[in-house]
């Protein structure tokens, strides 16, 4: 057996034992600090750079260059432990605070939820009514169960008792599903008042919890954090391959920690066992994570989930920490990549209901879109890419502390931002980089292929992967370097929207409508609330329709699950929506090839199709 | 706290370390010691008699007569551990190696069992047919599911797996429950062959369990052990009265071991985990220590169970060792003393479905009669009292080794008698005990209230309690002291036979029919199969109807489950028969009394109704 060695973590001062030989970034993840990676530890993002004190080796590959591991600092996941070692872990390597979308339009004036209470009279036995406490309380909820209900023997051993206690008066929990129905608790007295369930919408980014009082349709309390699984890659990708290679009991681990961490949270006032119920929207891998189910097969063609649908099951099952036999219901997905989270998304939406055409769009660490009305609903999702979440850009960032979340471009592409919390500038987020790339092709910097143009400003300069935009001076940032923006990073944020556009285009022309038939854009997912619409039209992100039809829903997994948990007939519907959406699968799609080669450009090669932007441009 | 104190049984060895204080009977129970008690520790039966060496203290109130304490005996429940002690258990104060009944008439030709495997070619997924695993296989199993099936999340787990390993050729274990299904068990390629289940007997006394090929409908092998509860009183009574005093769990777990033993006696060439069904056949009481559940209740007026028709539930949740999964059906019971053992011993003996009148008798620690015919049927039960099992009767014991089982009464009184195993007499059990009153009263020395006639024979002679009768002086005995059949132990017997007796004639009278109507009865039980039927008829135990009417099920308990396990349909019979069962509960009915008193004679008040009988008695 190898040698343990102590390993201490800073500034947090959390400390573990880890054979020797282990990856700092291992050390990391099992000791549940927390450490950017968006590779999962494969040596190729450069996100989880830490300083080391003691006793370490660099591994003879290390991904850094010379130069850069002169400034004493290395990739946590290419450095093994020898013996005692102190890491630093600097700002610039983890998450920090975020900004994590919370809000949404959840609301339910008249509650009938899932899981009902039902306060009951039961006449005490006598020698001609002998029934048993069982059959008796089951008469007396009557054929409001369907069937002979579940229960679980723990439940049945409390009967007796409960009955007795306030002598035949008692409250029974119970949900319907499918075809039968769940005994789910039993109390003495009427404890009718107080019905609790949490909305969760697990993001492969972040998590949201939120403390719903299922009597009134009130949101209690809401809690947001970072999935702890991003120390494992930050794209699903990644956690599948994390998992496939014998990760997944970690993973679910991590994402079990998240939620009851926030579950803590958001239970100030309210007892977490007197949390009923729970529902549950996440995407089909975050949803496969959190249930143990192994998803390798979702990453391979044809792209098979586990289970779409999962069973209904039990907090305790689950391992969420509220009462044990509350239902955790799971808002049913549709495919490998149109997961629960976007069934959520169309229910919060209504679009479902509607006559009207409608395109919902979620755009998160993945993107997926949806097209349809009351008649048909059709789906897809595209590999967007991590661009609008920091990713695969070189000074992207999170919605976090520092980032730069808002920019114009002077006609001299003098340039004003705003960083969240207005601190000293640490990275770019998604709402910067298109408003600095839609501002730097409106003001003519930029070609419709995203290539700076010569122009002979100090502004734009050489770097070492072709021109950059100095978007921030080294004497604003918070480490004395330059923050800048490079047309590899440009043309991976062109990559994201094309695919997000030509997935809509795809699915609207599949359907024989054109886009300007679409009466309705919804936008979900925590980049879309921040987004400057007008801008977001400009580099061709969004389709240029009247801006009166764009809906910004906010977290519509979250809207959608909490919907569920309010309303039976939302979750109702939810399972119709799953059931009914064709879903399109675009990595075998020619159409989609087409569309997205077209869409490669500022702001699309048909300038038609964007009429409104085409006055504002500056000819180059 | 109190000091620790060492414990230690011999002739096992077994020690325990308990509280200074505890009773050396719970310290026997606490340490899974066999030793007999019929009260559960109340020092009200006398059967706990041990030798105790080292530091012990005797209760102030100890219900042995001085005489009997300096023969170096008592009563463990009512001995004090204060340090070290070393207890001697003598054979006379266990169980012994037992008879217990496990000939069942079960058989199964076509089996049809609840527990069905099929064996499934379910279509590879690709882009065009990219279903989900989960709902892959509901897809090809087709409607014979109900709706959708719960299953375990730890099935689900295994799903992608268990396909894969055989390139989609999988075999599905599933039970419909009611208005559900539940999907049990997945198993790569084609495992119908194997399908293995348990039919368990919990009796008061003892426990059954028989291994099952649910495919050919052959028993693989039985086995039966006394219920390690006994230690914890003899009957049903005082086990609810030692679970109501916080021994629940301990009943619990008692149990659970008996059958777990008897499980891997069973399990010689089969996997445990290849069993995937259980069904189980109890009396009430039984079924809630076996469940955990309190049954207090059934206790009291209006006795009233926590569940008579407990929810379906899994090996896991029972605490069985088998496959965790695999369903355990629980035979419905009636009421609190009509339980699923009865509602089995009705299934296997068909009468539910025959257009004649039949009447059960099930004849264990309880009695328990049920009339009826395919259109109707009533149930009852009586306090038969433990005297055919050995309580209540001086030398009193099970039909173990030791046991005299069979006797002859000569017209000079001598007696011809044999004992179980062949062995030197211990005592008298049931069959032997029903032998010798038909033979004393046949011969003339017992008049037809039960007492001695004054015969002037050295067999009846003077004792502490009224006169007695020699049964075996003590040159043939294990301990050198005479075995005697007491005038006290005689009016117990005469209790006993006229409850079982009364109950059957009022349920008969109440529907109006009379006892010669009845084309068949029925006996069940571990007694009834060692029955000599004249004898009963005789005393009066059971009518006298012509003999061929009569049929000995043996143990109707373990047959009915066992078809149950094998038939879909006696499953679903076995629910209908429980729902339509009249109860009828004798405590309260005046016409039960009056049956009662006029059958506390040999063998009835009424003559007339024993026709057969009387000419066989020599006058007095």
């Amino acid at each position: 057996m190898a040698a343990k060695a102590k390993v201490t973590f800073l500034p947090s001062g959390r400390t573990i034992e880890v054979a020797s030989g282990t990856t700092l970034y291992k050390a990391a993840v099992e000791a549940g600090v927390e450490l950017n990676s968006v590779c999962g530890g494969k040596g190729k993002c450069g996100k989880c750079r830490v300083q080391v004190h003691g006793n370490y080796e660099l591994d003879h590959i290390h991904p850094l260059t010379r130069e850069e591991l002169e400034t004493g600092s290395f990739l946590a996941c290419a450095t093994r432990v020898r013996g005692e070692v102190r890491v630093f872990i600097p700002d610039t390597s983890t998450a920090g605070k975020g900004q994590i979308l919370t809000t949404c339009k959840a609301a339910c004036r008249r509650p009938d939820p899932p899981l009902r209470k039902v306060a009951l009279t039961v006449p005490p036995p006598t020698l001609n009514d002998n029934l048993a406490d069982l059959e008796r309380v089951l008469r007396a909820l009557g054929p409001s169960l369907a069937g002979d209900p579940h229960l679980e023997l723990g439940t049945l051993q409390e009967l007796p008792a409960v009955l007795r206690k306030r002598n035949f008066h008692m409250t029974a929990s119970y949900m319907r599903c499918g075809s039968s129905s769940r005994l789910v608790r039993v109390e003495p007295g009427d404890t009718t008042a107080v019905n609790f369930g949490l909305a969760i919408d697990i993001g492969t980014t972040t998590v949201v919890v939120q403390l719903l009082n299922l009597r009134t349709g009130a949101v209690v309390r809401t809690a947001a954090a970072y999935n702890r699984q991003i120390s494992c890659g930050e794209d699903v990708i990644s956690r599948i391959d994390y998992a496939s290679e014998g990760g997944l009991a970690t993973l679910r681990k991590l994402v079990v920690e998240t939620i009851n961490m926030l579950v803590s949270d958001v239970c100030v006032n309210v007892p977490a066992q007197e949390v009923t119920s729970a529902c549950i929207a996440g995407n089909t891998t975050m949803i496969h994570l959190f249930l143990g189910l192994d998803p390798s097969n979702i990453k391979l063609e044809p792209y098979i989930p586990v289970a779409n649908n999962p069973p209904p099951l039990t907090a305790r099952a689950a391992g969420l920490r509220i009462h044990p036999e509350a239902p955790v219901i799971i808002v049913p997905g549709r495919s490998g990549y149109v997961g629960g989270d976007i069934t959520a998304d169309v229910v919060a939406s209504g679009m479902h209901k509607r006559k009207e055409l409608a395109l919902l769009i979620d755009v998160g660490t993945n993107g997926e879109v949806v097209l349809g009305n009351d008649q048909w609903l059709v789906g897809c999702s595209c590999s967007a890419g991590p661009a609008f979440e920091g990713g695969e850009v070189r000074f992207g960032m999170r919605a976090a502390e520092g980032a730069i979340e808002r920019a114009t471009v002077s006609d001299k592409l003098w340039l004003n931002y705003c960083t969240i919390g207005g601190t000293v500038a640490r990275g770019i987020c998604g709402s910067g980089l298109i408003d600095l790339i839609s501002g730097l092709f409106v003001e003519g910097a930029l070609d419709k292929a995203g290539r700076f143009r010569d122009l002979h400003t100090d502004s734009i300069r050489p770097g070492t992967e072709g021109k950059e935009f100095v978007v921030a001076p080294g004497s604003e940032t918070a480490n004395g370097k330059a923050i800048v923006l490079t047309e590899a990073d440009i043309r991976n944020v062109i990559r994201t929207k094309a695919a997000l556009y030509a997935a809509a285009a795809v699915l609207v022309n599949s359907m024989g409508q054109k886009m300007e038939d679409v009466q309705k854009v919804h936008i979900c997912g925590g980049f879309g609330n921040y987004l400057n619409m007008d801008k977001a039209i400009s580099i061709g992100l969004l389709p240029d329709l009247p801006r009166k039809r764009f809906d910004f829903m906010g977290n519509g997994a979250l809207a959608g699950a909490a919907q569920c948990l309010l309303s039976r007939r939302s979750a109702a519907e939810a399972s119709q929506v799953a059931a009914r959406m064709t879903y399109m699968e675009l990595s075998v799609n020619a159409a989609f090839m087409s569309e997205f080669t077209s869409s490669l450009f500022l702001p699309h090669t048909d300038e038609k199709l964007f009429p409104s932007v085409h006055p504002l441009v500056r000819s180059g």
